[in-house]
């Protein structure tokens, strides 16, 4: 039996979603859970890569199990063996044809700023407080410049390779301030390795006057194809979203919290 | 030089906040920040031992430094060779006969206990999930029965000295219910070892109907002191708070924000 899961995860104390042999990943804890529950050694298959320190609030997973346990359960009985800070949120079943990454429509990133000066220890895993005295109507106007179809060569990791098309859509970016708090939602087809962390990168030095607006078009159009040597970090961005045709998942999506309710006050 | 410092950390990878040779602890990575930031070797001095797993918003720590660097740089300069776990949120100069944990009046210590079936990963350093089902008016009642001067020596760790007095007095303690979090507020002169951790694990489990509110009185009374078996986790768990007479960083308390802002959100 084939079921999809939405998979959420603080990434800071992971080497990345991707299985590797001698790391901490997403995966690999993933799977040993899988086994410790169900017994079984399958590989499972996820939507989207993510980099070491990236979070998810909407990881879609692949997983091929075959058990009598209900499929409700699944979630309690997985999460009794993952460690805290992976939660495998809901579960459906899927058909035997469901491919998560070559089938997803969209994946939408946030990328969360703070603008305090003082980050609490509460909070620093949570968001990046890369970049202050943000022109944020000058930050909406740049991010507006990525929306299209481009080649996003420039604002590829270093071990990005040559052969494979960086040529991607990106479908719409908002961003929203909150207080002191930025958040820039970013929709697109797909993105390359570190194109996400590079373009909100542009995005800030935009925004606090320090490259002109028209760095983007020398950056998505230059012959040269140099990569951008900016990059934001890790700890702000999280992979919220997979979208698919037939809406798997969507209807909950809607139901979700979207503030999380705790407090740290002192008073 | 002295100052007195507040300092904010999350417990969670830290085998406690009192320097050990081998172990990750706050007393022993601040030593070493304040080495890199001033090349002085010199102990500091907390106003309250914090256990593995604990959370402090509020810890006071006694500093000895000689500087030429203005005091209201310290927070900054120090944080810088922090690690991200812990912040010092200000600092504050005091008499050389100023002693952290002996001047202080109380302290005050909070307990987060969530409602919800499902704690994200954002969450899970920082709640408890243990206990549902709380008849919070009983919880309330239960808690209330805890104050007053009694001896603690039934709610204290296997590793309590027996020759120390266990007698304690809590002036005060307040339960709040915010939709799905509880939070219980606990001011005390002092706490032994792992007091508040058996207080509070008693008092859900009277609010849960398993314990009658009689059995507080007998953990109190009896003759035996057997200590309960009980004990709440330490993430929950928060000092919040160090009260001095001479209201020693007491203003800026109630400047301070309430709620954390950032929001984790899928949509």
């Amino acid at each position: 039996m084939f079921v999809a899961a939405v998979l959420e995860y603080d990434g800071t104390n992971f080497s990345g979603s991707q299985f590797q042999k001698n790391s901490r990943t997403v995966q690999g804890e993933l799977e040993l859970a899988l086994h410790k529950t169900f017994n079984i050694y399958n590989r499972v298959k996820f939507a989207s890569r993510t980099d070491s320190g990236v979070h998810s609030l909407g990881q879609i997973v692949l997983i091929n199990i075959d058990n009598d346990i209900p499929i409700q359960k699944f979630p309690k009985v997985i999460n009794d063996n993952l460690p805290l800070d992976i939660r495998l949120r809901e579960i459906k079943k899927v058909n035997k044809s469901f491919d998560p990454r070559r089938d997803a429509l969209a994946r939408e990133y946030i990328y969360k700023i703070s603008l305090k000066e003082y980050l609490s220890p509460f909070e620093s895993r949570f968001l990046s407080n890369y970049g202050s005295n943000i022109d944020f109507s000058l930050l909406k106007k740049a991010s507006s410049l990525f929306e299209g179809v481009y080649d996003f060569k420039s604002f590829s990791g270093s071990s990005f390779n040559n052969v494979k098309s960086s040529v991607r859509r990106i479908l719409n970016i908002t961003c929203v301030k909150k207080e002191r708090l930025i958040e820039i939602r970013v929709l697109g087809n797909s993105f390359i390795h570190q194109q996400l962390r590079r373009m909100v990168a542009l995005m800030i030095k935009i925004s606090q006057g320090e490259y002109a607006l028209t760095k983007i078009q020398d950056m998505l159009f230059s012959n040269e194809r140099k990569t951008l040597s900016l990059i934001a970090p890790p700890n702000g961005l999280y992979l919220s979203k997979i979208l698919y045709a037939d809406g798997l998942f969507d209807t909950d999506y809607n139901n979700q919290i979207t503030e999380v309710e705790y407090v740290n006050s002192s008073k």
